[in-house]
């Protein structure tokens, strides 16, 4: 099995049965279908649990969504240019929602807080960051990241992370009406849940070798996400009371096992590695959700409206040491070193970027809501009612 | 590459490689799905934006699609018969659903204010006349309408508001309580608006040629969607009060760039011609939504529930001209008089093919419903509660 | 053709192209994406439709989702050990999420009366003889079941119902006031419906023999699903009073006919054969729930919340009796009283095991909700507002 040009594609068939193009365009357009459902569907849907804010969730996701992938190709295709042309692939197209992915994960840190042009502005920043580090990570450092454990999930997270510590609004430390869910808003969240844990499989192999990296990649993300839900549902009985479980804990620490087994998806660490993996890091989500997200908005001015740390950020950590970790014990070519460098790039452009941007999103007159009309999606919708 | 048999079949690998059949079958039953989960999802959830008809929008739906397509694979059939035998393939079953989004669509305009019954026998008429007219277009003008702007969604709409037109109901013209939607209704059918939008370019590419063109009706179709709902985006904020969103041109206008570029969804447009095709088809349809529906129903007593003009209707037309503007300009094999006739001979079917199905449906036998319970399940439907 | 170890591997292309992997892996991978879909999209909304229990409905599918397939996967392998290890693929992947529908469906019996840990020694009892019934059913009587008639939907149903035999509770004879739909949760129900019913022609192929069986099993799948929507909305419209539909026949009714078709699924019935199986089964399926569910539930002390004997249970009998007919006639190879051994076992499994599993799960320690607390999500769920 020879790659020929873009990974992806092949010229074994083409020379013996003709027939290369149309085999290959399938494979890719079933990965690059299930992660565009997971971007618009998943993504979408998960931050409609606000009880006011579910137009601005789904619909204000289409619109950076849509807005994000054509600035990402135009980012890509600047970075690899191909005889002074710009070329369009399925496999770059599924790139482009990966870097969009990133902008969402930022999103949901600042859910309800910021208005659509802030969030215009903060896509056409972070993707652009987005590439230059993962054009370091990727090119220069040669670092594993298959799923994108530290390239999408962690920068993605600590970038929004940024982003909202520069928005602090102390006002909202004593917690905001529309701040929470009601009952049918729960249900919508799930569809987003449910949809992104189906096809995280698809996101962690799409751009893997394919042949037996890429079922491999499908079968640990599998595997790493069966046993994080047992841990999640576990923790969240353990530490509710009277051992209920919670909603935020089943909609979003069930799918940190998809994230913390990213970079390590097409490495051989076998079943048992993935679910060790997905175990940890649903316990260490709802421990997050608990204890720790509290604590960042009342001692570090941190508001993370979705829980993103939780989610994305400290099971992307995860997901970079684990990727050193089995790198050093050989499950993979690569370099531990190189690892650990792709890992501390990935937080510091986050960091630093997401300070940024953040700075330039405090700017006064990009239409920023009110402390009032926070989480309310009759400030930027008719809503009818 | 050499296509055997129906279209979509190839006999290169059966010959070397005595696999065929399997790997063909994958790539046409991946394409199947996606548009069969447009026609019952999307179009299902799309239409329960109506605060009281969320039953009867997702289930006759239902109902109506599960009709139409084993009616439109009697008709296909009919029209190609082979050794006088009616014959089945995945191929002729996404035909099928092609013929089921014609009814669909004009159900979008009548939607509230037919019966089931009334719904059925337009589905029967609607179908053949669809069969007769796409005969006429693909193998006699031999016109390209690959993604069927023109054959689906403008004749559906056209059909559809003919239909309505002989159906106007006076006493609705002063609004009716239960034409409108409440907050989760119109959650709900923001599932269908990210079903068809993500999709769409599977709808497209369905029937396109295998390889470099359908990966062109593929993309295409991406590029012409990402485009549209920027530009649905900014106009639903320019003419809404104090710069707000409307949640019907989101749900609505976002998709019709998927319409306009139907016909040219194979050609050799290149992605700045399908992004200008989007992006004009977002303004078209927006501003249609804002100020050519209320004029449609006050001076021509065309009611359009769901605003199909808007989205199927004026993009369908689009894209019939830009497939005559880019046949001209030789962008695919073909004729742009053929075009333009294809485009007059879809719309002529549809007004007078829909006129006499209205003319039908208004016979008094039939179940039609009072004003008073339009837009209202629980005429046809058990409403708990 | 030539099948290679794992049924679903094939050697043909690995010879001549060296690229049978990535293309096989893609066939499989696409009919495992979409069981996936019907088991935790479709399971988990259809069972949404009580207006409190949704939380419950979807949280716990996932729950016991995820675990049922770890412990699926594992009872297979031990099944079929190679070289004393289990090895995984993509077709035992599929495998494993057909153990965990039976225990869903069970569920759908049983729903809003159990506690997770209840549920979870069902998941695991169930399986484990699940995986009894299977190798005899395939290994031993070498029946037919592709679509699995007899093997989860029957086995799954009539599993259930002796549990909920054994669960009697006499004070919900009454009724219960949480045992009821509202509109929205209606509405949630459609989603499982709808991604149930396009998919399911995926569910009755996914471990048929690549070809020509395979594509016969998704066409009569899809044959028998539409005539079955017919005949389940001329059913529920005849029985309900003035004509109306009732959404529970809707909601479920429809998909009978996916159940009836499995085990003819790949047998040579053409799509007449198919749609008269899917018509009955809709009749059936209908009158089931406007009839026998109360007597069930009045006569026998069998109380089945989803009314899973309409759905699964009478509709997988029919299935189970279409095959031996299919059979007899020479439809397929096999033997017609060896399709009605793996019928009476795959009863004779479900109604023995069933009433032993439900007699464990009788234990006074398992936390069994209280009467008063049944369908009601806030005994094991922190409900806002």
């Amino acid at each position: 099995m020879t790659p020929c040009g873009d990974r992806g594609y092949y010229d074994c068939c083409t020379v013996q049965c003709g027939c290369s193009m149309s085999h290959v365009f399938d494979q890719l357009l079933v990965l690059f279908q299930d992660v565009h459902v997971m971007i618009f569907i998943g993504f979408g849907f998960l931050m409609t649990f606000l009880k006011r804010y579910g137009f601005s969730s789904v619909g204000l996701n289409l619109l950076l969504a849509a807005f994000a992938l054509q600035w990402g190709l135009l980012v890509q295709g600047l970075w690899h240019l191909d005889e002074g042309k710009i070329k369009v692939s399925i496999f770059k197209m599924i790139n482009a929602d990966f870097s969009t992915a990133t902008v969402l994960i930022s999103f949901g840190a600042v859910l309800g807080k910021t208005s659509p042009v802030q969030l215009l502005i903060m896509t056409l920043l972070e993707i652009t960051i987005f590439g230059i580090n993962e054009h370091l990570v990727a090119e220069v450092l040669k670092a594993n990241d298959v799923g994108a454990s530290m390239i999408i999930h962690a920068f993605g997270a600590y970038f929004g992370l940024a982003v909202a510590r520069m928005l602090y609004r102390p006002a909202l430390g004593n917690g905001h009406e529309n701040d929470g869910s009601v009952y049918h808003s729960d249900l919508f969240a799930m569809i987003g849940t449910v949809f992104l844990w189906m096809f995280w499989p698809s996101f962690n192999s799409a751009i893997a070798e394919p042949g037996a990296d890429q079922l491999m990649a499908v079968t640990n993300t599998y595997f790493s996400l069966a046993a994080c839900v047992l841990s999640a549902y576990a923790v969240s009985s353990l530490v509710e009371h009277k051992g209920k479980l919670d909603m935020v804990h089943i909609q979003n620490a069930t799918l940190a096992g998809g994230v913390a087994v990213g970079t390590c998806a097409d490495m051989n660490i076998g079943p048992f590695g993935a679910m060790i993996i997905g175990f940890v890091a649903g316990i260490v989500s709802t421990l997050g959700f608990k204890f720790l997200t509290p604590i960042l908005a009342s001692n570090l001015g941190i508001q993370d409206t979705c829980g993103v740390h939780n989610l994305h950020g400290m099971p992307g950590i995860l997901g970079g040491i684990a990727g050193i970790v089995a790198v050093a014990l050989g499950k993979k070519d690569g370099s531990a070193i190189m690892q650990a460098a792709a890992l501390a790039s990935s937080l510091g452009f986050a960091l630093v970027g997401g300070a940024m941007t953040g700075l330039i999103m405090k700017l006064p007159f990009w239409g920023q809501p009110p402390d009032q009309n926070c989480f309310d999606d009759s400030i930027y919708w008719e809503v009818r009612t």
